[in-house]
């Protein structure tokens, strides 16, 4: 995939108005305040892996509408003191996967804690946790981006970046966990929850989002043929009377609104040759984001970006953030 | 495309062996029984089209759990007695459309009731009835083929095979319906829902299934790659220690256990190019259809089979089997 | 498939310079006259296609040359008084189709003329009009867009434009037709056809035109891949020493210049995803268009463009249009 | 393409039964008969092409219905005793290309002529002569294969096939050619055609035939998607009804009936991973051809055949057929 | 990717004959012992990775010709005695990538050396040894398959099978590896690797090879147009006089052989829709393998496999043959 | 593939700024004294091709680092005196052929010597010429583009340019060439190295580049996804971290820094639809061209350029340069 979008120095400069609804913070706030009549009520459970050097617990907490959800929590099999924690959400179509799949932050020496997709996990990675979807939404097509778009109030990201909220609440719970030193993390879709998470949840201590998707929605769905953004393009395409109306649910969601809240230190990524998630999407993002803020650029990569090359960057940004 | 099957003389004998659970029979007797709980609460609403030879009313009624269901009666305008009623169900990912789309049927001197599809048209054609799935089940892949396979009990197309059967209860209760002349009718998923409630309902008139989806699942997923059996496979490639868990559920909703029940007249299509719902897989449907059985060959099609050839011979049966 | 084309802004200001040779008039007028030494010849059919509602009947003309040429003529089965007739064009591959395949029209009270397609209709609805095409033009590549495209004598399509120019005229005389209520119409190819007789025949109540094709060929080669313009530069890949040639020959047919000689009121509809008649080749014509005029957008289709929403807006058009 | 038919010991003994009707001969016996009324009035051209070491010359020959068809003559600049002759065929969607480009029969010492085939020639090789098609014949879809396939007098092969066989005529007219000593040569389209003309001229000196198109059509529709025999499949996919009426047809144009009628000496090459010809029905041909006979095998190809390693082994038949 | 070979049950029974030269043996025997004059030279380097619980050292050893190849070898950061370690070889075009990505078996407890592969490691994993290539090879295609095909002296995998061999010597020298404990693994290209070091190496603890590569190469040309096994099918569709040549060569380098001559206990992984090493070439090791065996089978998965759920089944094999 | 690159006007403008190293002349010189410290050791052996009209000879020469390389040396059968020679490359992937291939050159009455590809020739036209490879070069991705492209010393195509600038020095040692009279050709890669010739050796008497490949290759990599440019891509998009070092080394090898030194006459092809060689990259070495020079613009074609339309214009373009 060759070069799709805006130059680099162009991208650099590339800060589009936000589509952003008046009530926005008001949703939002209505949306956790709801969630938080349901207690939290997380739980840790060892899972023998046959793996020595780290401890992996099941984790169930209660996400939206106080239904449950899952994860993992790996850690150094020997740790004692309190230990910062790595949040990490997962890419479209994957869930939390298999116990002994993620030991990279353990063995860097934190906690690190993996949260399911509800309802994903059937396409690449396996899942868990079900999706009970909000009544009365109307049709949507095939995958998760159309899920009740009728309104803000049945759109699946609404409960999704409920579960992801809590998900932080979940892990401060831990008695291992250090609860000031939470960072949030992920990439493609996880990296746009962690954006959402870093827009709605004041006090963390990092943020990282790697070539980050549900950015700026409706310049994705013109630019790219790519999935998943596609899904809302396909859906429009069918029903060409909504066009307005989708748009109006998304923006209760567009990664640039949380971007535009945040408050801590972020670690971007992204790849100039991405055509899931087109670079002016990333950099409108990131150029709207409020908090300190770094980014890699890989310019040969599409939506693998910094693959391998990354871990090690992110590993210096946590230290740096966290001090240790 | 060209042939991928058995050869027409082999599909001909194709009669395997039956994937039936033992409690087949009762697993259909206590969904519909539970759905019965809840009133059919039909009601028809006339809508200007614009249209003069033809009257249309929307209508809803009370589906699976009591959920709401649409649809589109299409009548000639001059009607007055009872009419004869071919109820029609959708192709995958499709909905009702809009309400002057399908005038074939009533330009016959038919009444015609196409039910909409919960959760799908967002792909094809509108659609406005959603889904509310079951609480509980896990994950699922883009798409509706998997939506709470877990279960027999959280499985999609149980919601959907109910509101097909309760759309005859619905219709039956029209002012203008002949409740004893109802024809299924039905292509491809349409053809599958159709010959579902063949074996689900025991005073049909006639069954129509053109190159019908949801027949034989294990075998379809081993010789095509075309979606949506597709799903499935792709489901499995990722939850690879569900495979017996998917195909006992699945043994639930495969038509060729519907096809063993049925009693009605039926006219089946086939195309022998079809990668999307092969040859062998509705001639399995077929050689096993326990009433009187007549079926349409297409040699050089795919999965369009018949096109506009089949709506002629489609209205002769139907004569037929009305004497009308 | 993503934008491909000027954004919506330009395009509405998009009016590039015709490519319209000087005896462009003469042309025509010699073709038509040279057409109207052979009489009209037309017969109506009546059809049994056991449909109660309307009434159908086969018609025959003498097209281009005085060849003949089908067509099917819908209407209430019940109509008494003169009705105004809508005039439809086939899309790229193929023909009339089969008798009972087009009930909107006359379901919405109206006469509905469908004019089969000569050579065309193996494609994708079938025809029965051969094309006895013109001695002695030169070799084509596959297809019918360079077929006798060595001159404007022998192109392919001026035998097919003045087949429907004749279509109007044959029409005219059947006994239940209102002759001065003609309204062209038909999508991409079809709807170049409409463009191009609104163009031809000075006294049309109405042009629809949907996301037609044969308008800014060279643009069109240049922009697109998409067939069937891509026919013309797959030719010209080849025969590299005609590309001036054919340009000169298409400039006879370009619906740009047929668009800037129409008076009637039109209904356009274009798609801005759509890589088969890119946007701006409709825009092209839109804006050169002489007559009243209203464009239908479509944002996030491709060529299928605005699919069954387009028949309740083409129907108020129409009322609008004929008053009636 | 990996192995898609029979295996080569399977192919060895591949020898279905010919699809002949019984008036084959006379059919073909009429059809030249007819084409006899007209006289061959070959003229043989002078052409500069700047090259030194062969002559060439533009050949103009009455083909079918008298109608012109051209050619290109090239032979050795120094020759001039009479010269044994290649008469060549092209593969489908090709003509007789530029005066330059075949070298090979004539840097060999023979005369070589190479035909232009009518209506061809925008596809990959440039040609000049058109196709003046009979009246009367139906719609065809894109391309050739379908062109006046209602009946076999208006199928386009037998225009082709008949200019085919006057080409050998034209040749003999020539001063410097050898009228005792002439073969037929061609790959795929060509190597159809070379077959036809060695089934209806007794005193040929050699065929060669390469990948021969056109032989035992109807198991080729029915195992590749291949074209240009998809546009078989693609057309019946469309005109359902008219599956048998187009094989009646092309049952007078399959060269396998023609193999059968052969006598003059034959080398086919044949490549088992060739998917638009696919081995079978070139063995089909091989194995029913009744003259002396010899078959290349190329096991890792597919249409491209033998490629460059074939002129070695034809040049070799050559000498060994015209002992020179 | 549908069932594109043998069913399961003719799979479990397919043992085709082995295409084993004579001199089989001798060439190995020579080839190793020709390496066996350099001496093995390996060098172990600690590498800062950031992470705590493991250690990393940048392993360099002299491999085919005393040519140096590149290595990683993990263990867990405090262990003491003796560790048992897995030697890893990497899938095509892929290199050892960088030091924090292996994590499982050191995690797990064991030493894990993963070897860099000559050449490879610019396509989806970075790689850093280079190959020198031998002398007086001839051309190849893109590629690692046809490199030096001319000969087996001359043959690429002759090169890196060696080096194979060697990393097994050269971990034995690593003060922490527990020298009669070593089991290799590897999937794909790896796991052919691991499988002819299972032929070579007599005293291997295990075995491990999923879905391997490299095995019965003639039938995995025939049957499927994956690559890499299509670069030998690509070659030879142009070098049409080497098909004997190649085969030759290959011969000496069939996982089929190898296998044949294993002793060690083996766990083998195929996947019934694997397109690049179809299940049939996976059963042809297997069931000549000599060896303790068992084989997991994953029905609905293509080329990866068991992907995360093979390392717990790994992981167990190791555990039950290594007895720790 | 419709237009991708700058419109014609912008095209002929197109000048953009040379990545020229401050030591590229002295790379060279270097390169080509190490070269010459071997003798040229040419040897022509006559060949039995059993054409009468040309004689060709098996070539063989010392190229870099005094390896064997192969080529054709193909002439008029009955040439006496000194022959002007066309001294020819290959296109990416292919080799010399086979000895009766070429016969263009000789025909039109001229030596003409087409070199083989050291390593190439087993992917389109066969080849005979290893490439004995720099020892200690890294890792590459399929394919010869990213062969020792870790430093210019080792870079693969430092020996192909090396070999080619002594393929001329072979040629005028034949006792038959007119050592003056040299034009260098080719297409592609062909067009390339012809261009590399033209910047290293002073005294040609012509070149031509048809649409030449190793021209600006970081905009190359940038605007399109075409192989074989998409090699370097690729491997940077695994080999994240050496942009700039593969950047450094193809900046030796940049077509756009040859022609800036080159002086004989030159005729470039470019194809505007071309997206193997876009046409930016090819009018940036134009436009950068030292010497006299003409262009042929194909507007219609892709990387096939100009096709046979071609030699024509050759013909009389090394008419006019060689005066003959």
């Amino acid at each position: 995939m060759a070069l799709i979008d805006l130059s680099l120095d162009e991208l650099r400069e590339y800060r589009p108005q936000r589509p952003e609804p008046e009530d926005f913070d008001q949703f939002w706030t209505e949306t956790l305040a709801a969630a938080n009549t349901h207690p939290i009520a997380a739980s840790f459970e060892p899972v023998d892996t046959g793996l020595r050097l780290v401890h992996v617990e099941d984790v169930n907490f209660a996400g939206y509408g106080g239904q449950p959800v899952k994860g993992w929590l790996v850690r150094p099999a020997q740790a004692e003191g309190p230990l910062p924690c790595i949040v990490e959400f997962c890419g479209y179509g994957g869930g939390r996967g298999l116990a002994h799949e993620q030991l990279f932050w353990a063995n860097a020496g934190y906690a690190h804690f993996l949260m399911d997709t509800r309802g994903q996990g059937g396409g690449w990675r396996v899942g868990e946790t079900p999706d009970d979807g909000a009544d009365g939404a109307g049709p949507s097509i095939n995958g998760y981006m159309t899920r009740g778009i009728q309104s803000p109030e049945t759109y699946y990201y609404r409960r999704l970046f409920t579960d992801a909220v809590r998900a932080v609440q979940a892990v401060r719970e831990h008695p291992l966990v250090d609860a000031e030193r939470i960072v949030t993390a992920g990439g493609s879709q996880g990296g746009g929850i962690s954006l959402a998470v870093a827009g709605l949840v004041p006090d963390l201590a990092g943020v990282i989002a790697d070539v980050p998707f549900l950015q700026l929605f409706r310049r994705a769905t013109e630019i790219t043929d790519g999935y998943p953004y596609k899904e809302i393009a396909a859906f429009l395409a069918t029903q060409r009377d909504r066009v307005e109306q989708v748009f109006a649910t998304l923006a209760y969601f567009d990664g640039v609104n949380f971007a535009a809240r945040a408050n801590a230190p972020a670690l971007y990524t992204v790849a100039l040759m991405d055509d899931i998630c087109p670079p002016s999407t990333v950099f409108a993002s990131y150029n709207h984001y409020a908090g300190p803020k770094q980014i890699t650029v890989y310019p040969y990569n599409g939506h693998e970006g910094g693959g391998a090359f990354n871990a090690p960057k992110q590993l210096e940004f946590v230290r740096k953030v966290l001090g240790v």
